[in-house]
């Protein structure tokens, strides 16, 4: 069987009936859907719609990176990742990645690699985060959102192995920039890097 | 800056001053609490509240794994990832990484060893992805849940690895699978092996 997630679906492809806003909020807007089965049947199919967002894995030109810890509040802790945000309506992804670093870091990259997409949450939402590389970074100031409180701070690659492997690390889109920087760095898994965009 | 999510967060911290039921389905549960932020302004954070799920990266003796390719519909396409499922109430993790594996692709295992946690989508949602492997597969019969529909089938690390670098492989829990397979074959991420619970 093919790994070709576009193959031959026909048996397993749900169907909307009749879509379904269901709860509106300033952030989160979800839907409930009547679809069909695949046999014919019906159900409903309760979900997000998500903007999509994007993820950075800075590179420090000391071999370190730059992560943040911020509280997220449905989880009730500080967490340890990498630099992100969603993206706002009908902005480019490198742009937003700009955006995103600069605001919550303070720095500006150089080059930039575009390494994958993600989805995090495939059951009941269809968020999409890509995975973006920066390196040549230069420091500057941050600015954040209002009501956004982040700390920003540098780590080896090997503390933040650790860190995954010990349980301290559990965020899902930082876990898989350590997959990409693992392999991209044991020339596995190749990046192809770019000038930052023009006006950044 | 210690790497540990716990310390020092007070500056970071937010607290809820209203809890509010926003939304309910017969799967989503959605809260819009009040919270007051660390320098004591107020915002609104919408968030689900999940019951936490486990994951299983099912090893078969020649070395392949047993992944799926299932209709994710809030992306609207046929999904590759490792089997997976919710917790129900009260239920310990292993009891149901063992009901999703069998119940999902019919194989049972003699050996299990837990891996770890992710947080999939913490800027909203409470949920937790327990990391399981499993060894020593035996095929039996599957009994999917009355409106699933999924394929079965064995890829090798080697598959797997080539769908992730492509893009062909998106889940998030699924890379993070590969993430401590990869870690764990390379002899860096130990896992501790135990029999099965006793009723599986």
């Amino acid at each position: 069987m093919s790994l070709d997630s576009n193959a031959d679906t026909a048996h397993l492809r749900e169907t909307c009936i009749e879509p379904e806003a269901a709860w509106r909020g300033s952030f989160l807007d979800v839907r409930r859907d009547r679809v069909a089965l695949p046999d014919g049947s019906t159900a409903h199919r309760e979900y997000i719609v998500h903007p999509g967002a994007v993820m950075i894995v800075p590179l420090l030109d000391d071999g370190r990176l730059v992560v943040e810890r911020q509280w997220r509040y449905p989880l009730q802790r500080a967490i340890l990742e990498f630099p992100a945000g969603k993206l706002e309506a009908g902005e480019p992804v490198l742009d937003c990645a700009v955006r995103e670093l600069v605001e919550e870091t303070g720095y500006r990259a150089a080059e930039w690699a575009r390494a994958g997409l993600l989805h995090n949450a495939i059951a009941y939402s269809s968020e999409g985060i890509e995975v973006w590389f920066a390196r040549g970074l230069v420091a500057g100031e941050r600015r954040l959102d209002e009501g956004e409180f982040l700390d920003v701070f540098a780590a080896s690659a090997d503390e933040l192995d650790a860190a995954a492997r010990s349980g301290a690390l559990t965020d899902a889109k930082t876990l898989i920039g350590l997959l990409w920087l693992q392999n991209w760095r044991a020339g596995r898994w190749p990046l192809e890097w770019h000038g930052a965009p023009a006006r950044s």
